[in-house]
């Protein structure tokens, strides 16, 4: 069965191959790629810094294409993050499903966006 | 046919679920989301901060494990943000493949990690 | 004429006496301190993500003591780093006071939030 | 006595003058300075992530120029955040410098990056 296009999987094997026929492996190293990570949360908080809640949520239409972009750049460094440390992001994704259910049963969690260890 | 599970619109519609049943989309706004994202691609961060790279790239299973489940949070902060913004995910990672593809031919950047507007 | 207490300079001193005490100086290289940095703006960060505007300005006294702690945090790291690469903190500061009021004169800038690249 | 240049009073100051006359305050709350703190530091960070510790502690004077600026950014930002808390933020780091020598003895952590709580 061939994989969806918008897989995990199908998406990191396009970064890896983009990257490899680069040489960027070498640049691509966990700890860098954690900057980097970080580095493009960055810069889609910045559309954001000055602007009200209410802004936020009606981005102009060029903005919000900007964002998509960035969005996008957040997604790359976090596939090759995983892909480099040999994650199975879909599985820690289930994982982390899990243990929030755990940590926000809806009887105590229930419109309040209290963190789980003060709950 | 059905999607796979680690389908980005499969993801997304159980982050949705999950958020709906405890009445959090009144804090998932795009603003605080972004915020959100920051924070845990921070969280990764701090993971790797006092490595070198050789250690970075060579966790223990324990910090491997820990370092999974932020990053599986970093996934789900993007996906709730891409959702509020009516931002189709896998749409503008395919757009931003496809720029990065104009952005970085092979004969430029081969070996070298030089952004594209000083290449 | 003493330095005081609350210079940028006195505090960096101190801050580097702190770290050769404890053989820091191995993991305080500026990579490793930009993302510290990072790390700890991304702490701050967490602090209002889940705050309405309103809220974030009017924290509750515990919060608002443990928001100063993490500024601090912020503040020594940003010493850290200044030192380190060799950079005059509050020279540039100036330099970069003087670079805004270029970029943002009163005229085009007053009320708006727009970047200068944009005004 | 006048207040040295570099103190973080005096440079707080100027950036509250510099804030009022373009009528910036009505942007600079707590949230959305926490935000542009975040983002600054996420801009230093970009300046290092593709480097090897050793080429990030051997900046091209260039870089090394940009660098500073972007730390004067932060610093701005986190002097902004917290005038607009009311936090000393001279006082918070004499307080979190007393925690930081009581959380990390040079006995235990001498040569070791360990966070306290694993210490």
């Amino acid at each position: 069965m061939p994989q969806r296009p918008d897989s995990l999987k199908s998406l990191s094997a396009q970064l890896a191959r983009f990257a490899a026929a680069r040489d960027w492996d070498q640049f691509h190293n966990p700890k860098n790629l954690a900057m980097a990570l970080a580095g493009e949360a960055g810069e889609v908080l910045e559309h954001f810094q000055w602007l009200t809640p209410e802004q936020a949520a009606n981005l102009p239409p060029a903005t919000r294409a900007e964002v998509a972009l960035e969005c996008a750049d957040v997604l790359f460094f976090l596939l090759r993050l995983a892909a480099k440390l040999d994650i199975d992001l879909a599985a820690a994704a289930r994982k982390k499903m899990a243990i929030n259910a755990r940590r926000y049963p809806i009887s105590k969690s229930k419109g309040r966006s209290t963190k789980y260890n003060r709950l």
